[in-house]
């Protein structure tokens, strides 16, 4: 909360830093925010999916490679946002060391940053289970599945929480899009 | 040249792709084009020098890395210039092969793209050799030098083709700004 709300008229970029378990819902509520942004500013999803297929190619999911993962889409990131693009990362981002660098390096350049921590109970993770993952471990195959096999560190202090358990897809991004208005980041909803 | 010229206002990106041995002058003139395009619109410089301290910690100068190198570059390239960015790519790049799957997939996205071939004869290179590379392999050390130790393929039909040993900075600086100009792809130079 230390950067002083921006006018609307600059289109000043920002970071919205999604952080949750696999099928917590990171990549949905993401894509409904990068739906409803771009329709005022310029907008961008880093999907971590996506990026592990481009520029991380080479990362496994060990703590060492997560977290060189972390860096590589936050400096991608900053550079976005500096030139004005609204930044959606949609990741697990699981450590929290590697979440608060990247918050640092974003707030040393000047830039808003935002994280989001997306939170379903594991029930609900299993019996979505988008990729199989949870499937798979369960027949006890040797994955790293994070919050299961795998760490998951959850943020202590969010900037929002969504339970995208306990409420539907639009409620969780209106809250979303509520903080990113309250620090004055993008410009009001259009009347119809 | 199949890219439509396009319209000032629109602050359309593009890739601008400089190409060249080490010490050829890569860098310079790309800060020299970035100083000139930034009063007019958004410019970001990729360095290779830099990426390799950030996204492309891991790659080395083997032909395979260099090749994602190129890739990686790329791809971040992209990103920018879709978001009305000219990205500046200063990258030895010595691959035909990567430098024409990066304009492909520039263009592919709509995303003009130019390369520009930088070049000095030997004799100015080892002269400058900026980072003691060329003294290095002179004094019998087994370093990947491109153009000594390594491949160099130049490029066939360059957009734009610089002698910097040749002509000053400022020169070829602004033969590349007239080829950029000629595309539409920037504002003509202000008054003073």
């Amino acid at each position: 909360m230390s950067t002083p709300p921006l006018h609307y008229g600059q289109a000043s970029g920002f970071i919205l830093w999604f952080t949750g378990l696999p099928s917590s819902g990171k990549t949905s509520l993401a894509e409904a925010l990068v739906d409803t942004l771009q329709s005022t500013m310029r907008v961008q999803l880093l999907d971590g999916d996506v990026l592990r297929h481009t520029i991380s190619r080479d990362l496994d999911y060990s703590r060492a490679d997560r977290l060189i993962q972390a860096e590589r889409t936050g400096y991608v990131a900053r550079m976005l946002a500096a030139h004005g693009v609204a930044v959606v990362v949609a990741t697990i981002s699981p450590y929290q060391e590697a979440r608060e660098q990247e918050r640092a390096r974003a707030e040393a350049d000047g830039l808003p940053f935002l994280d989001v921590f997306v939170e379903a109970a594991l029930p609900t993770l299993e019996s979505r289970d988008r990729k199989g993952l949870y499937r798979r471990v369960r027949e006890g195959e040797n994955l790293h599945l994070t919050g299961v096999t795998d760490p998951y560190e959850p943020p202590a202090h969010p900037d929002v929480h969504v339970r995208t358990d306990q409420e539907p897809l639009e409620v969780s991004r209106d809250r979303v899009l509520a903080a990113v208005r309250a620090r004055g980041l993008c410009p009001p909803p259009r009347q119809a």
